[in-house]
């Protein structure tokens, strides 16, 4: 870059210990981290998002780049990309990145709802207190349950959930260290960003020791000075 | 190309009424057509694989390209791209193939066997006489019963291997024509393989007649002169 850089300011979610739970904002740190550019994140809860950037935005992450404001993870990457093209790319074409929707696609469907049914009462309990109303009323009405009914009948969940991440299992088996290659790539942190979420709030580990995820999980942690240690995590595996 | 082209040899696999049901050879046309590359198919029984090319080869597709032979779908589009660099790529980037072994991996997880077991019957019963029993032999062991009991179950196995493609839904549900984006790639040729596959042999139609996945299929079947529908066909859809 030409300019001295101004770091972006990213509005990352926190709970409960300074925690850093949703996959949406995991995704955008390792992008941000992926292209070399300095940020800075700005801890919220669920209930200030209004609040923020003149509450034009309802989910995170939202980031501020230089007095520009964007919200969604895909069009911040596809603003991360274009805005600064001398960066190493998210996405190195545009198959790339349509494929990279489809490996989000295809793990909401298979692991997405089992997860969150799973883990929403955990979520609900990690959540800060002023947040907690707000975040039970959402999620009972969207999971036609009470979290307490959910959170009982949560070891198939959680079983479904395990086996839902087979298609990455398998990808994996074919030897090499990313889903991306040879290099990490945002398909790597769409995934990722899914597992670091869980082990934020987990009171029940989601993966078997020997599971072979965990090596590329560990990988993916490392990079980028160990971002994907850089919140408190429970155990992810037992 | 510098020098006159010799069409590229692809042993094809073919079953009764000149129908070609398989998806691996599938792919590899539509990758010939891709990258716009003159290919003769050969007809082949199952059976007479063993007497191809010196025998060393255990699956279709294999190619003969100027008297170089490959086989395995994979080898031979790394092969296309490495031998003809100057023609429209398969894979624009190392991470596109990856997420295309993604794609691979996650439709073989959610639909594959049920896929495998619903059909597979049909597939025996479309297949050359000379075929039979050996594919009765090989498929009975791998499935652990007998064809005939896996075809009593198979409306069930049908809604799972159904549901299988909701993957694939929800990413075209983002409104793009095809899985690479804009224009077609090998993830098109990938899934698409697979349904020309059941249309090839199904006398139950595996589609709902409403399903978004055939707007999508007729265009990759429109590609490349309606390279999609040069195989007879029963009905994909009821």
């Amino acid at each position: 870059m030409a300019a001295a850089m101004t770091a972006i300011r990213l509005y990352d979610l926190q709970v409960r210990d300074d925690r850093r739970p949703s996959p949406f904002c995991w995704r955008i740190k390792y992008a941000l981290a992926h292209k070399g550019l300095p940020f800075d994140t700005v801890p919220i809860g669920l209930t200030d998002i209004p609040a923020i950037e003149g509450g034009a935005h309802k989910t995170v992450p939202i980031i501020d780049d230089g007095g520009k404001t964007v919200s969604d993870s895909w069009a911040i990457a596809d603003h991360l990309d274009k805005a600064y093209p001398d960066r190493p790319p998210l996405f190195a074409s545009p198959a790339e990145r349509e494929l990279c929707r489809f490996v989000e696609a295809s793990l909401f469907v298979s692991a997405g709802r089992s997860l969150l049914m799973g883990y929403v009462k955990d979520i609900h309990d990690h959540a800060h207190e002023r947040d907690r109303a707000y975040f039970r009323q959402t999620r009972e009405k969207l999971l036609g349950s009470t979290l307490e009914e959910l959170a009982s009948g949560r070891a198939e969940r959680l079983d479904a959930a395990r086996a839902g991440f087979d298609s990455v299992r398998l990808t994996l088996k074919g030897g090499a260290p990313f889903l991306a290659g040879a290099n990490p790539g945002y398909a790597d942190y769409i995934v990722a960003g899914l597992l670091l979420w869980v082990g934020s709030i987990a009171t029940a580990p989601f993966l078997k020791a020997d599971d072979p995820l965990l090596v590329w999980l560990g990988r993916v942690q490392d990079l980028y000075g160990g971002l994907g240690r850089t919140s408190p995590l429970n155990a992810i595996a037992a």
